[in-house]
């Protein structure tokens, strides 16, 4: 396997109210390197959109020690694990300064055909160039427990904002953790730091949609759902530490 | 004068859905090559901080030849250009890979008294290593045109995140881009580049408010406000290009 790094400070736009390192930015900076690796094997957005082929997340799992802060010089390492013919597994970690692991991020890849909307095979040629092991089933990420109805929801709806669409007309991945924690009160978000989270999406987002998040409390955990009118668009769980 | 330069490359996540570098991240870079010229010069935010001083923007103004697309390499180039007791202006010029002057921008900047949120006198021993020219009065950025009672305004309400506030407890200035970009329709959005904006800000925003985005749409123009129920919390100008 071929692993690949970037190295970033983190700035104070990046950061948030803690002066530390914000999600959506995890998710940021983890699909960057990534797309860095994928331009410099070759085989990046200009390559696989020219097949009517781009990259989709289906599902993130991060286990965070510690959120680096503002000037901190991070980094972020990766590669792609195992892969069959429909799912690639890429883990990343975040270094700090002193060489520790602060943060561990894995994510299920696929591809999809763009004109369709339909996952599509891995193109060989494609998969080749990471150098990843090549197994039947790639290791799962177990699913996040679901929001059930006798569960006390907690829910707020946001409008699809303009700047939240990428290049590809679609809402980018790290709005979902801006959604999911936005929903939770700034005394909870105060006194509790995040230190785990699953999420799996389920069905893509556009402009102009107005998205429901929901938020079941439990104890030192929280269970999150999107909802595009009776559509789950994501699910997740979240695990805290008190402060 | 001491003039100052950062280099940043467009990244996938600062751009929006044309591909070129988002409004809020034109504010966000101008900052920080401010704010780490600050910290090289031994008067960053720690300083500052320390005699109970913040730096606050009251005024932009932004002339945009053409915003930057991803992967592409900037730099930024500042320095502060007149001060008198109470303010500085401070130019920004954002230059492509080929040496042109692409956006540029002017801001007028004073000091807060964080404790009772007063403009204060700027600290001369701060000010002298910006090696700025002494004047009496520092040049102005025109007012925006206001809108009036007779305007035909378009408006939308934004309820302010957790993750638009920084580290100060504060809205992030480039929030208030967002804002006013948002309110207007995709289709506006898609057809018509920007080419000048002129913000003035009038009153602090914090979490838990909901403000108002307000546009009148002219020729080739917009002019904005953002409210806090009767209280105009920033007021603006935009020139548009059609596409």
């Amino acid at each position: 396997m071929k692993k690949y790094e970037i190295e970033r400070r983190v700035e104070y736009y990046e950061a948030d109210t803690t002066q530390k390192l914000s999600l959506p930015m995890i998710l940021n900076l983890a699909v960057l390197a990534s797309k860095n690796q994928s331009d410099e094997l070759g085989v990046g957005q200009d390559y696989h959109l020219a097949m009517g082929l781009g990259w989709v997340i289906l599902q993130y799992e991060v286990a965070i020690k510690r959120r680096p802060k503002v000037g901190e010089l991070m980094r972020i390492q990766t590669y792609a694990a195992e892969y069959n013919p429909f799912f690639v597994r890429r883990p990343f970690v975040f270094f700090d300064e002193s060489g520790d692991e602060i943060i561990k991020v894995s994510s299920i890849w696929t591809m999809l055909d763009i004109k369709n909307r339909r996952m599509a095979r891995l193109p060989q040629e494609i998969v080749d160039k990471y150098d990843a092991q090549r197994v039947k089933q790639v290791p799962r990420i177990p699913n996040p427990i679901k929001i059930t109805d006798d569960d006390t929801i907690i829910e707020n709806d946001y409008h699809v904002r303009y700047l939240d669409i990428d290049a590809n007309q679609h809402v980018n991945n790290s709005k979902y953790f801006e959604w999911m924690q936005d929903v939770l009160s700034p005394e909870y978000l105060m006194t509790h730091e995040v230190t785990h989270i699953n999420l799996k999406f389920e069905n893509e987002i556009r402009l102009g949609h107005t998205i429901l998040s929901q938020v079941v409390l439990g104890d030192g955990e929280t269970r999150h759902r999107i909802m595009m009118g009776d559509t789950v668009s994501a699910e997740a769980e979240f695990k805290w530490r008190e402060l």
